[in-house]
């Protein structure tokens, strides 16, 4: 590649988003690319022309390796939705020119549905105009609804750390017992797709239950058929643990959360930002059988949690962005790169490049019949979809008994 | 010893609790003691008569590993309060006849502050009725609010826990640049003491500005120049961030959580359970400025993250169980085990025994010269009595990428 880089990172964070970045930097470098560039807030920062030279930021392999350990992106991200080509050329125009004075010949963007969009929009203009950069999309998000590729990077440390946690949480919950019993509700994220709810029922094995129902937005939920059988299992045993996606909803199409008015937030692709199913439920059971409830939202952690990360998904997340780069300097555009699961056992994959078209805003939902016929639990097949993603470690490098990151804070 | 031993665990979980029972039962051991059983969900389980023996599951080293890195009382807990003697003398001489036929002659248990009550009166009434059995209490709480003892087992890792995802919430909230800012407010545990809350300052360091504002339960709150200073500071960043604890009251003596009256829960020692304090703040921003807030409760996982427990916590949580029952062989009785800092720099600590009728109902909180002057933070004082207390990681055991712990299921 005779030219220059530039790489932006958009969307919700994830523990690996950097470890993309990483791969996009060393393999670049490794290549001889002259300057690797990274764009401030993804498209939205690169507008404003902020951007920066990563290599006045990654000095040494060790600040490789550290931020690979760093969540969440290192360039700031953005939800920034590019108009289409024909409602404001003037803002392709303005893209391109920046693009040109960089001497940028790829463009490499790591983030989710809506960031491919982006890639869509650009690699498409270029080709109009006959240009000759080259725009290449990353895959990332911890909801793990990218169509064509077997999962995203971001989910498997997502999943990882969700089913520690629940383990945890429902070891937590059998410390104490209380007279009418105790149910927790742990919520977790995930809009349309219960990739990650799923993910809670890694908590079982041989020395734990894991959660007793786990409700996933893929089924409609039935707020009666719920109470009844947390009631039923409440006769049964003390501490009765419930997961359920922020995003389940009843028959007529309302969110579970929206019940108790809780709708706080829409997003600049117009979605929605839920919260509050767990504490709706918890009330109602709480309501209807005297027992004790406990909420647990497992917060921004889920996505953040880059000490519990899988190697599996950092290891991923890094190839994901080498071969973005690859692809790049053999001519692609418009594509993005997937992951191909080659094998299931022994585990294995390798990464592929599929059209950028095919991929944009299609959700890839769990299949139904990896949830169970009552809607209300995850079946194994779908744990032998998981279980290879979270395996193996990458310990964190510790300062002071606290995990290192590479910010943009040290070089200030 | 020629008696056994019975040992129990109360109140609240911690992730480390399990080491101290470790630690009684192999010293237990390695002093000949015949038996060494456990009383099911503390001594509320002991009057039902419900205990095991606990080499039934303590088979080998592996399960003594296995259990040093299992969080919540193996044994289930309760919070049980026992009557004064001269108010209810049968439960007494019920309890002795049970010590009697078990022939046990060390009573060790794990707990807090009102688990210290339970040695207190028991030994008392031992001392009293001129009975031989010995009571040692073993300190247990992430509260870190017992009299006497430097710190006390559980803490360090609740600290480690908290300053770690803290420091991930904070890298999380700079993913994302909203227009008027974005304040995240993180609710800790703490009713009366602000060790842990404090703790989130440990995120601070050369690649983290730590969180903006840290509020103890040990300064009164004031809510006008909360949001003042909160404005100052969104005028100054993009990305504020104030940790609370739980228990923060402002000058009328009301909880800030009781403002939203969110208060839920009264235990059965009189304490209310109070959460929502976060949450009544992040709307009070909201209006005032007009931000982007969210608000992260560390929920049960900040006592029950045994994936990231401090080994220093996890070897002093073993020793004073081991103490225990040292102390008790040699004699002791009404005691409890505390931890002595012989040194901060290298750190050192060593065990030593202080009589339970000091300790008992006393609660340590920070002390006002390790706050900042204007209450919204911690010193370096507070800082460098912490740090030692997180150090080193015992790596989890894991089994298909999730950690293993010893629980009584794996025996079904």
């Amino acid at each position: 590649m005779k030219g220059n880089i530039i790489v932006g990172q958009s969307g919700g964070p994830t523990a690996v988003i950097n470890s993309s970045l990483a791969g996009v930097y060393k393999t670049a470098k490794d290549r001889g690319v002259t300057k690797v560039y990274g764009m401030l807030n993804g498209i939205q920062g690169f507008l404003e022309e902020r951007y920066i030279d990563l290599s006045d930021y990654i000095k040494n392999d060790l600040d490789i390796e550290l931020l690979k350990r760093t969540p969440s992106a290192f360039l700031g991200a953005c939800r920034y939705k590019l108009p289409d080509i024909h409602k404001d050329k003037e803002l392709y125009e303005k893209i391109f020119e920046i693009l040109n004075k960089l001497d940028i010949e790829c463009f490499v963007y790591i983030g989710g549905n809506d960031s491919m969009d982006t890639i869509k929009k650009l690699s498409d203009y270029a080709i109009v105009t006959g240009q000759t950069q080259r725009f290449i999309g990353v895959p990332k998000t911890i909801d793990n609804d990218l169509a064509l590729t077997d999962h995203t990077p971001g989910y498997g440390s997502a999943a990882k750390y969700i089913g520690t946690a629940t383990k945890e949480v429902i070891r937590d919950s059998m410390g104490l017992v209380y007279n009418k019993g105790l149910v927790t509700v742990i919520e977790v994220m995930g809009r349309n797709a219960g990739w990650l709810t799923g993910a809670t029922a890694l908590a079982k094995g041989e020395d734990c239950e894991g959660p007793d129902f786990i409700y996933l937005p893929e089924v409609i939920f039935d707020l009666d058929n719920f109470l009844e059988k947390v009631g039923k299992q409440l006769a049964k045993k003390k501490s009765v643990i419930a997961a359920v996606s922020e995003g389940i909803k009843i028959a007529d199409g309302r969110y579970v959360c929206e019940l108790s008015a809780n709708v706080e937030y829409v997003d600049a692709f117009g979605h929605k930002q839920l919260t509050g199913a767990a504490n709706y439920l918890a009330n109602r059971l709480s309501e209807k059988f005297g027992c004790k409830t406990r909420t647990v939202e497992l917060s921004t952690l889920q996505r953040s949690a880059a000490h519990l990360s899988s190697l599996v998904d950092i290891n991923e997340a890094f190839q994901v962005g080498g071969a973005a780069v690859k692809a790049a300097d053999e001519g692609d555009t418009g594509k993005m790169v997937v992951i191909d699961r080659v094998s299931d056992d022994p585990y294995q994959c390798s990464t592929g490049i599929y059209d950028v078209h095919k991929i944009s805003n299609v959700e890839k939902v769990v299949p139904r019949e990896w949830i169970t016929k009552d809607g209300s639990n995850v079946t194994e097949e779908f744990l032998d979809y998981v279980r290879p993603l979270i395996q193996g470690d990458l310990a964190p490098i510790t300062v002071g008994g606290i995990p290192r990151h590479l910010t943009m804070i040290r070089h200030k």
